[in-house]
């Protein structure tokens, strides 16, 4: 098979058995070592055509050739894609990638945003899953070369790439209101997040397009995850289900959600519509098929990596902008008119 | 909420706004520092009550207060599962981690391996996804510090965790059995690989035990992938599908199958039966629910974490010891007795 990726620092280093830190030093002159060390990662540098990686430039404070992504939770599917993609294209460009999980913990993410100020990596991918106090913000804004996505910081200035949240709701409230919907209940993560707010934003922008102020709109707000899924759904049986439509904002909600209503006999679409949103795990597998927006994921890593190696970071961080990428509705077999 | 977890270097270092391996020089007595920045560190110490940590006191070498975690391909819910899992076990310790991920190439391996012998991890959870061609083990064998779970690297000589294989494809064609099927279909990872040798033979012998001789089993072997699943699949129709049941040995061969199986109008178990193996994707939802061997994956992530603390690294190689932890079957509705 052909090479398909440029020899990175990383090969160079591995060749000549240094660390990819002393090749960095050594190419930026920043560094005496012995003789014969100097003659093997230059002999390497030679032997495998090395020339310094020209989309890195920008981020070459650091050179480390490494760049940084945090995630609240690997074994959330929604995040091991977008841990994939940005892997992928990182390894296209022959950039090494630091991965870092934490676990949505606040604490964690303060400290992996310092890997910056200490030339750990030369930039970071940060994804955040709960609502900032403003450390996170202010940490951002001090170290730079940082890439915001699918879950803002609102205080942050940076480059940020979202999903079209708003327009993924619209579509998901449009899906039910051609059916007939006008009492749907929105299960979403918490209240503060754009996430949650853009996506129960477009449901009602739906809903109020087609029902014209006689739609009901009912909220859950919890976390992205299945557990709260199975909340959502003991709750909506407790309240007797007035809702005959329920937009589930993400796979792991609809996930725990479908389990709790099949156990208690609640048939989806039959006596109850479904709408999912991600569309990562095997939905299209389910019992029925879940109709849901389907996140670009694997785009949202490759455009953070491009994002984060084409921003010029000198410039005034009030010219960062916001990125969306278009979601779609991929129609499966959760919904039907409402049960009469 | 209570503090769970003990005070880390990182936790100090963060406090006193050096690097880790500041620190950790500083208290191996290898680093002289501005008077400052030591009474800094001295200070963050006392502040937050840290004692050098005593698990990790085997790993000392290196201290740099991080383990190091290799995994093929975090998209894969089995392998995100199980990163997962090592995050928590390792936090619990107040260790960091650092995740690799090879896209299951042997050079990116081989790169992480030597992370060890620059001292830039303790050691390392090492996690592979094709046979070594020698390489690896020799690799493993220089460096120490290496835990090798869930595929085996044959000629490594390291603590070894695995999941009970050979009792996994023992219980899937026992169940098999049972309801009546001689006529087997094994679709297997690479024929090399001891996940596939051990299931298989597991298989084998449960129909042995049942049939006496008169079982027969194909084999289709290739990779744990949706796309080799659906190579399976598509196999298995242009050959008329001469056998009754179907031993999918992983989620995503079992997924790429359903597809193709479901596109053609052939029903499960109706038409063909089948049993899958992992049992980490939400298999209890799909139509039907898929009977499957379950993987203790968090249990794996969990062991491994320990074994690399616990192993007294001094000792002679062949005293290393492989593991097995159990699995089970989760009996759902993908079998029923052969089609007539």
């Amino acid at each position: 098979m052909a090479r398909e990726r440029a020899t990175s620092l990383k090969d160079v280093a591995a060749a000549a058995g240094v660390s990819i830190s002393t090749v960095s030093r050594l190419l930026n002159g920043s560094l005496d070592l012995p003789a014969e060390t100097k003659k093997r990662i230059e002999d390497a540098i030679l032997d495998l055509n090395y020339h310094p990686n020209p989309h890195a430039r920008r981020l070459s404070r650091g050179r480390s050739d490494t760049i940084g992504l945090v995630v609240p939770d690997i074994a959330n599917p929604f995040f091991a894609t977008l841990v994939a993609a940005v892997e992928a294209e990182a390894d296209k460009l022959g950039l090494a990638v630091s991965l870092y999980a934490t676990l949505n913990r606040q604490g964690r993410e303060v400290a992996y945003l310092q890997l910056i100020e200490r030339n750990h990596v030369d930039g970071l991918i940060f994804v955040t899953n709960h609502p900032d106090n403003g450390q996170l913000a202010e940490l951002i804004n001090r170290t730079g070369k940082v890439v915001v996505a699918d879950e803002d910081v609102p205080d942050a200035n940076a480059p940020k790439l979202f999903s079209d949240n708003e327009r993924g709701g619209y579509l998901a409230g449009k899906h039910l209101a051609e059916h007939g919907h006008r009492n749907v209940l929105f299960i979403g993560g918490a209240e503060a997040m754009i996430s949650s707010r853009r996506r129960l934003a477009g449901l009602e922008r739906a809903m109020r397009e087609a029902a014209d102020g006689s739609a009901n709109i009912s909220k859950y707000h919890g976390e992205y995850t299945i557990e709260f899924g199975r909340e959502a759904g003991r709750r909506f049986l407790a309240e007797g289900r007035p809702p005959t439509a329920i937009f589930a904002s993400s796979d792991e909600i609809a996930i725990g959600l479908i389990e709790v209503l099949r156990a208690q006999g609640v048939s989806i679409p039959e006596d109850v519509s479904l709408v999912g949103f991600d569309d990562v795990g095997p939905l299209h597998l389910f019992a029925p098929p879940v109709t849901a927006i389907r996140q670009p994921v694997r785009s949202i890593g490759q455009r953070a990596v491009a994002l984060l190696l084409e921003t010029n970071w000198q410039e005034s961080p009030g010219s960062f902008r916001e990125t969306l990428l278009p979601v779609e509705i991929v129609v499966r077999k959760s919904v039907a008119p409402p049960a009469r």
